[in-house]
């Protein structure tokens, strides 16, 4: 946790670089896996959830018994909570929807485009020691307003064989289809596969720990979809001397509770302000519940001084944050002028918790600078976009001329004669 | 070339099941060929041209001479076909774009959610006996309208050193800001690392052979993403006794003449339709330039007779072809219906060929049944979306107490914190 001032552009790639996950050795234990839920089905991932979960169950089913006691489990304050994220995250994925796209781009040609539902999806919730039934919420939602028709949730079950109240509860109410007992690698195996009870799926969504982050990699070698690659969590805080040095550091600390590896960064063009967030950040560290892991992943944090807002943003592009949160007088420039981030949190009153949890936005987002190139999860992401086009006889007379050319040109003689032989027809 | 009789659909998944690719043994000269790249640069790059494409090159780069050339030697004719594809190519993918997505989801909580372009993109476009410049249309015109800063085309030189005249012109009519004449395995490792002269991009475009579907792959594993798996090309036709037989049988040819592996099927509710196409097929394959490629495509080719519109348009969403051709009396039953398939054509003067050259539509699809879960390329697969929000005191006034009640369930008091610390000061 020191402070650097003013590195110059071509130190950033350095500076700005995330950890190496090695992932490799871990391979071969979830190409093991993988093959043997391929071939016998639900009896190996019984088998697994009881090596690594520490229950032997009889089967994978939650009993609609565990379901409607579930609701009775939840305080009635966390469930309006809930619903409130809820109403909030529908509305904003709803507003995503996309018409036909529909253009006549001659005379004859009608094209268009349309947005369905990817039929069968599956939702990864991780287990551990708090039920992280927020994530439940930002893949099941834009799931059943995409109107996919088969929503599957896995999550490992705890010693007594159950999965959390929350989870049951938040599941049920966003509209999951079929939820199963089951975890880590043997749970993304069974979605990819498919076996007795777990419907195989097109698309596999959610967090994970990195046994899961590498089987979600091997699953798209078995012809199914993933949300996106993933890795620890980031946050990008700029904050100039507008910013709020309490806000500031809260927010650095709720992103550095997330885990060891976490990636905390704070860009300043004051260094008044990066010294008083450090201090404050030590501080505010000293009466956490997850201190430890949060000094940890503090242990990391890097206080960067830019001379201007211009190197400043240039920085965070080259960065390209999971997270950004930006307070400072000039604002707009800083929302205009990002051009990789995955989500913006503007202003003194816009913590990261906001989105993480309940503004509406999605939580699901890139990390390790894949906001250069992946979108985070939305309503599209459910979706899949197909083209149609009609083409009447007035339309192939218009355009024949041109495809016989091209295909010629490229030695497609066929294809050539597929529209040859319609305007014979048409003479 | 058999006609199959009312398969039941436990039998669908065996009949309809792609030829597995074998790409295993390629992956250890892909991985040789990468790291040597990302180690010497430049310099492998021209090595392997030399070895795989059979030139000893100075560097990679086209002159601005040889683009200025390459008008003077395409025909006149071929370059108005070329920018007839463009205009309508451009006005369909226009029409795609959409607006800034602003939600209040509760009073004081300003969400929203825009595109913005990813900044370097790569369009690989295969050599070979052909030109294949209209790829170059449907790839670099989507990336030019999405506003991508860098655009860089490779592709592999011939015997002389050059590049095809038609694939220069196009790359210089759509935008294509670095054209590098290097292809295969060492173009994608190129573009993944970057070299002395060609950019790092952050997404890969195009099709290629099974050297660039394993080397496309293996980017991905070095921070870059794709535009989709890929696989033989697919063309499935329904034709019911509306279709004109010469026309079906001329579609199915332009399909099979693409590669030996090309999957052709025609399913119909009428058997003398698929009587009739099968001895048609064999007529027209008679005076085909390419009727070695077609005959060995024509070898797989399967003609499935279903009793019902129902069960066929069934049998169809299983297996999810990229490219559907539609010609009934109940059109409307199939356009409704059909759940996967990457582009639709549809009645008797809508040939694949229309939508492969110039109707407007992408012809780059998923293949392999990835229409299940993935779209074709469009302008959004050049964008990335982002999400902002903006929160006022009114705002985590209303939403302060939802978010504090959520963290705490899942055990994340900073995330807590960092609103409570808000709430106080507005007290």
């Amino acid at each position: 946790m020191h402070i650097i001032k003013n590195p110059s552009s071509e130190k950033w790639s350095d500076l700005l670089k995330r950890p190496t996950q090695s992932l490799e050795n871990i391979e071969s234990k979830v190409n093991e896996i993988f093959k043997e839920v391929s071939s016998k089905g639900e009896q190996a991932l019984l088998k697994y959830t009881q090596q690594f979960d520490g229950i032997s169950l009889p089967n994978l089913n939650v009993s609609p018994q565990e379901i409607g006691e579930a609701k009775n489990l939840v305080p009635e304050e966390l469930q309006q909570a809930i619903q409130q994220a809820k109403e909030n995250i529908t509305k904003f994925h709803a507003a995503q929807k996309t018409g036909k796209i529909n253009v006549e781009t001659q005379k004859g040609v009608q094209c268009w485009q349309e947005k369905r539902p990817i039929q069968k999806v599956g939702l990864y919730i991780p287990g551990g020691s708090a039920p992280l039934f927020s994530t439940i919420l930002m893949l099941a939602i834009p799931a059943n307003l995409a109107g996919c028709q088969e929503i599957v949730l896995c999550s490992p079950p705890n010693k007594e064989g159950k999965l959390d109240p929350a989870i049951l509860y938040t599941a049920n109410l966003c509209g999951v289809t079929k939820i199963f007992k089951v975890g880590g690698i043997q749970a993304i195996a069974g979605m990819t596969f498919g076996t007795e009870s777990i419907p195989k799926v097109y698309k596999i969504f959610g967090p994970g720990n990195q046994f899961v982050t590498v089987a979600k990699q091997l699953a798209t070698k078995y012809d199914v979809a993933i949300d996106m690659p993933a890795g620890p969590s980031e946050l990008l805080v700029f904050a100039d001397e507008t910013a709020k040095t309490n806000f500031v550091a809260s927010d650095l600390l709720s992103q550095a509770e997330h885990g060891a590896d976490s990636q905390v960064i704070l860009v300043s063009t004051s260094e008044k302000m990066l010294q008083e967030v450090k201090e404050e950040v030590k501080k505010q560290l000293e009466s956490l519940p997850r201190k430890q892991i949060a000094t940890k992943a503090i242990q990391n944090f890097k206080l960067i001084l830019m001379n201007t807002e211009k190197s400043a943003l240039a920085l965070i592009n080259e960065y390209a944050p999971e997270h950004f949160i930006v307070v400072s007088k000039n604002e707009d420039f800083f929302i205009d002028g990002i051009k990789n981030a995955g989500s913006v949190f503007i202003g003194n009153y816009t913590p990261e918790s906001a989105g993480d949890y309940a503004s509406g936005t999605n939580h699901t987002l890139p990390t390790n600078g894949f906001a250069k190139q992946y979108s985070g999860v939305n309503l599209d992401s459910f979706l899949k976009s197909m083209t149609f086009q009609k083409i009447d006889a007035t339309g192939i007379k218009n355009l024949g001329k041109t495809i016989e050319l091209m295909a010629e040109a490229e030695g497609l003689h066929a294809h050539k004669n597929a529209v040859s032989l319609r305007l014979k027809s048409l003479e």
